[in-house]
């Protein structure tokens, strides 16, 4: 049996500008997918973590229809088929985590096939070639998408995506995080939409936004670098602001990280799509303590400098 | 005895980036401040109604010193020597509402003392003459300052202030607004050092908010004379996410805010130097409920046309 390891992501600045063009920075956390792939006598793929939402069930077969299971299906098999799927294999995804809240679970499923999968066909993929061949697969699922999340979790560490197409790798310093996720209440898919249509009214002052965010990503890099967490954190709390204006964030979370900033947190802010999801702070006993009592699902969210590994296990 | 009707002020849209050469706007509402001024034998400044802090008591006279009475003090004063001071009179001031929250009680002291004076001595000054000497008041207290308050509380009515020193008057249409008041945990002198500092760390940044405010802010111009109530709400949301950004807001003002958007309310935004004081929504009930629930002392926040009064009482 092969395994990958995959490591989940938080988006430290830039999301929803990355959509128009602007930089970003993600890094990747503590927690770990794992993607188990070996041989079978057919093709199945199983999950016992990843919340799935929207059943559908046939009373008479008993069947299950699931649009999440559907989707996380389609991407194994668009992984697998990129190789020409020459062997059945039994893949079992693990996840510590709910899908969709912003930590690249999708992207997750991606890499953790095409890594353990390519693997399993004697294949010996650097992570490049891994983020490579990941991205294509999510592509031709998606037909749109971001590399942001595959790369991320096939490098590992900060990564700065420039919005030219080159990344940066940036190995992290003692910078440390406390994140915690709420459930969604719009789909990215709905926010993005609330994005485009508030562009489409206001497109002079929205496009400004995205340049002050690609600024405040780019400060961030800088922040980054030096080790700044002051800098960082400042930089943290002005994101968030530009991501209120754009109508992205909820009450709850802009609740949270009022009070955070109050409370002399050195930086927070709502970390992906938005409207709830997951909200990231500089490391802090106070911001804990913040998530935990608005609801959020903490999550380990130190930083890591390593991507996708892949272990050859004996079963 | 002569009465001075001065309506108090709400600033809508530019504060703090007015400080910084963008434009502001402003309006007068149906709240207004009294100033009464009859001939005395002696010069005598009263008020029942401004709260006074920071009291300092010498008990070997029993004389009370208060930093905020000196303030107001001087302003009679200045207001009273600018005319020359040549008849000892008795300046009684009312104020429906505490000093120091962003409804620009000094300036209604200012202007009305101006009006009342001015008239006892027999001038017959316009609303124009009355901001104009106001505002030369003040900067004789104050060194500097800006001449929105003086001004709209003068002329009444929305009023648009260019930035290049130039004031243009809009009459209101239907719209209305709900508003209270916090106290205030910064002073404005306060808030406007944190944002002095912020720009000093980062100019580029923080003058695109400040040119992001000022588009803001003519976008709001264009909205209220098309009396176009869903745009200019969106554009108050924005504005009060720049003001977030800038670090002037509270925990509790964009607590109300994100919940009074989450409800539907159309626009909400802290006003005035922010640190606590006054927040405003376009005129709602759920609105009205927020700012009671989250304890802000709600004023009337109806538009009026009509700048200070002067009126002749017999008494």
């Amino acid at each position: 049996m092969i395994v990958a390891e995959v490591p989940l992501k938080v988006t430290l600045f830039g999301e929803h500008a990355v959509v128009y063009g602007r930089p970003a920075i993600a890094f990747t956390i503590s927690q770990k997918m794992l993607v188990k792939v070996e041989e079978s006598d057919r093709f199945e793929v199983i999950s016992n973590n990843l919340v799935v939402r929207g059943l559908r069930v046939l009373l008479d077969s008993y069947t299950v229809y699931s649009e999440e299971a559907k989707r996380v299906l389609r991407y194994v098999e668009e992984a697998l088929r990129y190789f020409g799927a020459e062997r059945p294999v039994r893949v079992e995804i693990e996840s510590p985590v709910e899908p969709s809240v912003g930590l690249g679970t999708s992207a997750g499923v991606v890499v953790g096939t095409v890594a353990a999968y390519s693997r399993l066909l004697g294949y010996r993929l650097s992570n490049e070639e891994i983020a490579r061949i990941a991205h294509e697969v999510e592509l031709r699922v998606q037909g749109i998408g971001s590399r942001m999340d595959t790369t991320t979790e096939s490098l590992g560490g900060f990564v700065y995506f420039s919005g030219d197409g080159s990344v940066e790798k940036i190995s992290p310093c003692g910078l440390s995080f406390s994140a915690g996720y709420f459930r969604r209440v719009r789909t990215t898919a709905e926010t993005l939409r609330i994005v485009r249509a508030l562009r489409a009214r206001r497109e002079g002052l929205i496009d400004k936004v995205f340049d002050m965010i690609k600024e405040i990503t780019d400060e961030g890099l800088k922040a980054l670098k030096a080790c700044d967490e002051d800098s960082l954190g400042e930089l943290m709390y002005m994101n968030h602001a530009l991501l209120s204006l754009i109508g992205v964030s909820t009450a709850v979370q802009d609740e949270l990280i009022a009070r955070a900033r109050e409370l002399g947190v050195k930086g927070c802010k709502l970390s992906g799509g938005g409207g709830g999801g997951l909200t990231v702070c500089l490391e802090d006993e106070r911001a804990k303590s913040l998530l935990k009592a608005f609801g959020a699902n903490l999550i380990d969210a130190r930083p890591t400098d390593t991507g996708v590994i892949v272990r050859e296990v004996l079963t």
